[in-house]
């Protein structure tokens, strides 16, 4: 989480949606913007009208290396000079009045963005200024409407944390990693023969040392020893360390036993 | 998208995860942590050593008014503490090695933290400092991992953004919204009865100022016309504007063709 000096590997992605920042304000939050972007897989960033001219260092220090973004961003005098060369523009726009617009959820836009690229087009996403957002003007000249579903008793999002959540949906559209799985490292899951090879050792055991030598009851405490082993997925290596706990556990006990004895 | 003095009437939001900064180091990301979670619908900060002390006047600057997050927030010596009366705890982290843990992704995340909390269960979130992230010890205090789905060629991912992120998931699990709609405020969609109205309109006025007159081409003519303005969902309110355009440029043409008359 670290800014790099040098700037980070980033390369171009052929054909990704192009992030248009209508009037930005602050280079802060313009940095800011090509890092959300660099994290979510966006490329080509566009100024509008930047209030305080352009270049600003301000921004490349604030991109935690997403240099080659800030580096290659075009700066351009008027919103249809910037959307010239596109086919398909959305709006990010928290309510607007009076206006006839399809309207997306961030995650419906990713969607529509991938297809649309997919078609090979190109697709660009606008971005307001920080204090007053789109106006009229910019949001008649996009096609489609991004509205976040987000708490609207507290709508006050900051510029490239609006970035983020689109960048964020965008390169989700297409990850494929399961929403949980179980991170094993060097080992693996345990089988259920593995599984139960270690409850008859513990049974064993119980049984030896006189934990279970309640019979009537037995049969329960034995199957609720078994779902707390199965609750959760159990790999070969923590199999391994429990049956070494045992056998160790039940080592002390007899030694104990013995000393105790002499 | 600008503070408010006075702060947002954010109140608790019952039985709502828990947000977790261990030992974070800015107070500007403290206060746009507060920020992403108001955002998202989360209310409950605990910060663990936070790095410069607290409270800082800079993290309710950088909240936009998210104040009253910050005013009842709790901090807390070790995390040990600050998970003591949580039934469930997540942590953001990267990449972990050598570790047997499962992992979500952040929908993922969301969506059992959903499951948790309707049980009554009390479930945090860990974000680790922004320089280094979560140590092995935090690591091994949570239950299960969240890695974020995003571009592995640039993980630099700012802490309030991560938050931001998990917020936003939070949010969508139980948001209704559609993917897609249309916007038509004061207006309805037409119904294909309007819609086939202003067609006829406008073939009979095409007819009579001879676009049409090719009548072999005629009927291809037509369904042309008929294919542009079935592809978007056309409102009433639009169609009466349409109809008035017809109208009028067939007006002034008979005009004109009786000024050239004369």
């Amino acid at each position: 989480m670290t800014g790099r000096e040098s700037g980070a590997p980033l390369a171009p992605i052929a054909n990704s949606p192009v992030v248009i920042l209508v009037r930005p304000q602050l280079a802060d939050n313009i940095g800011a913007c090509a890092r959300a972007m660099a994290n979510g897989g966006l490329f080509y960033l566009r100024l509008v009208a930047p209030r305080d001219g352009w270049p600003q260092p301000k921004a490349w220090r604030n991109s935690s290396g997403a240099h080659r973004i800030l580096d290659e961003l075009t700066v351009h005098e008027t919103l249809a000079e910037a959307v010239a060369d596109l086919h398909r523009v959305f709006a990010t726009c928290p309510r607007p009045r009076h206006i006839i617009k399809p309207v997306l959820t961030a995650r419906g836009a990713a969607f529509e963005l991938r297809e649309i690229c997919r078609r090979g087009l190109r697709a660009g996403i606008l971005f307001g200024p920080e204090r007053a957002g789109l106006d009229n003007d910019d949001i008649a000249a996009a096609d489609t409407l991004v509205r976040y579903e987000l708490n609207p008793a507290f709508m006050s999002l900051n510029l490239a944390q609006a970035v983020m959540v689109m960048a964020y949906e965008w390169w989700t559209t297409t990850d494929p990693t399961p929403p949980r799985t179980l991170m094993t490292n060097e080992t693996r899951v345990a089988t259920k023969a593995d599984l139960e090879n270690f409850l008859s050792h513990l049974t064993d055991q119980l049984d030896a040392c006189g934990f279970l030598r309640n019979l009537p009851k037995r049969p329960g405490m034995v199957r609720n020893i078994r779902h707390f082993f199965q609750r959760g997925e159990v790999t070969e290596q923590e199999l391994r360390t429990l049956h070494g706990i045992v056998t160790e556990l039940a080592l002390g006990r007899r030694q104990m036993g013995r000393i105790e004895a002499e």
